[in-house]
């Protein structure tokens, strides 16, 4: 079972000219006051899930990204950058950072900036929302301040990644960052299996879960110096290899108890 | 002269609960509506600047680092880390992150981790404030993207920066990010003058401008991939040597023309 009797998706939609989030009921999404980690009350409004687009499902205040967390990715990202898998392979779970300017929602397009190089990679992972500040908090109570899952796409342009001293265009170039298509609530992480398709191909799968350092892991140890809020999100890395994407693909990730956060991939006029 | 005659003062405090913007009017904050990159109408409330609390003068949605840029601190940074110049002198204005998580406003605590090591250390830097989005612009166009200034100390624990694979404490801790006191408007980057200050000594001083990537080239740069908007913010870098800071100590970061950023130093429970 991916979810309990709990479970809950929500989206973030524009209604009235501003973003707005709403819980999925069906075929409809009703529309809330606030965020769905605070109170939540429904304003009577209304949407029909088909047919209305999908924003990113959350704006992090800060963005956070594990980088290398499952084995299968230390080997072949290693190998592919040509270094040592022991110079890929965390000791410790040290967070990273991603850009909010970076992202984009389900269907929206991953625009290949003009002059960007051919190795461009997707890679699939599972993207964590906090929905209780979390200062300090041990392993046990970590789940406790996590809201919900989503899945990221954290787009990856090797040239760039491999030559500039930071990531700023090689994960952080408008659009590198599709997130979503909703958040769901109340999911047993083992159960969990993450998919990634190029253009309808199966192209890798893992147990999401299997990683170096999971989810609890990395909170308890980011909170020893690091508040976390509502709405800051973590992506958790992806496994095995990262395809390589270009302009007319269509690129898929599905996590089994989320959903599929699906994007076309474009290049830049 | 620092600033023509169209300068003008904005802080962020706390009304009735919320954050809000105000700008100053002499001895008072006249609190505005919205941000006041947007239309600014007052909203008719004033607060006495003296004995007001300052927040952090903006929260930026993306927090942007140039990192080294500047030829004197490019040689004390490689010669601390025991690395060569070449490694350390940027070859392109490529940009990093910080985290929103981190900031603090003006005279409030840089708190150090208990298990933190010695060795850390203030630097005084320009932080550029975006009020127009911009997105592939000319290095001629660049600064009209421009809001105006503030000052950030980008506290830095140099044991964690040199043996951690990314910046999430050395540079990110809770607290490491004290920004303010204030935005000024209409400055001449070519009048400021940085000056540090520990415990009313002043320990470094340079030519704000003097930079190895100015102001209008990073901006044109990162714009030919990303899209700054309104709020956002890129701290420039320091220069010379980052003086060490320790409990008990007050730091001050002046900037001629803009105001003093100062923050007491202590450590935590």
């Amino acid at each position: 079972m991916a979810s309990d009797d709990n479970s809950s998706r929500w989206v973030r939609v524009e209604h009235d000219g501003k973003p707005c989030f709403g819980r999925v009921e069906g075929d409809r999404i009703a529309l809330i006051e606030g965020a769905p980690w605070e109170d939540g009350t429904a304003t009577g409004a209304s949407l029909p899930l088909e047919g209305t687009q999908l924003l990113a499902p959350v704006v992090p205040p800060t963005f956070y990204a594990c980088g290398i967390n499952y084995a299968g990715h230390a080997r072949t990202a290693s190998a592919e950058f040509g270094k040592t898998l022991e110079s890929f392979w965390p000791k410790a779970p040290e967070v990273g950072y991603r850009a909010q300017s970076a992202i984009i929602g389900h269907a929206q397009p991953i625009v290949l900036p003009a002059d960007a190089p051919p190795n461009v990679q997707a890679e699939g992972e599972l993207a964590v929302v906090i929905g209780k500040r979390a200062s300090r908090v041990s392993e046990a109570e970590a789940l406790d301040h996590v809201f919900g899952y989503t899945i990221c796409n954290d787009v990856s342009q090797r040239e760039w990644q491999f030559a500039d001293r930071t990531f700023w265009r090689a994960k952080n170039a408008d659009t590198f960052k599709p997130m979503g298509p909703w958040m769901v609530t109340g999911l047993d992480l083992d159960s969990l299996v993450t998919r990634v398709f190029v253009n309808d191909e199966q192209v890798e799968q893992f147990a999401t879960n299997n990683m170096l350092f999971g989810v609890a892991r990395y909170i308890a140890t980011m909170t020893q110096y690091i508040t976390l809020v509502p709405g800051d999100v973590i992506i958790m890395g992806t496994d095995g290899h990262a395809p390589r994407i270009q302009p007319g693909d269509q690129i898929a990730i599905e996590i089994e108890g989320i959903g599929t956060l699906s994007n076309p991939v474009v290049r830049a006029a």
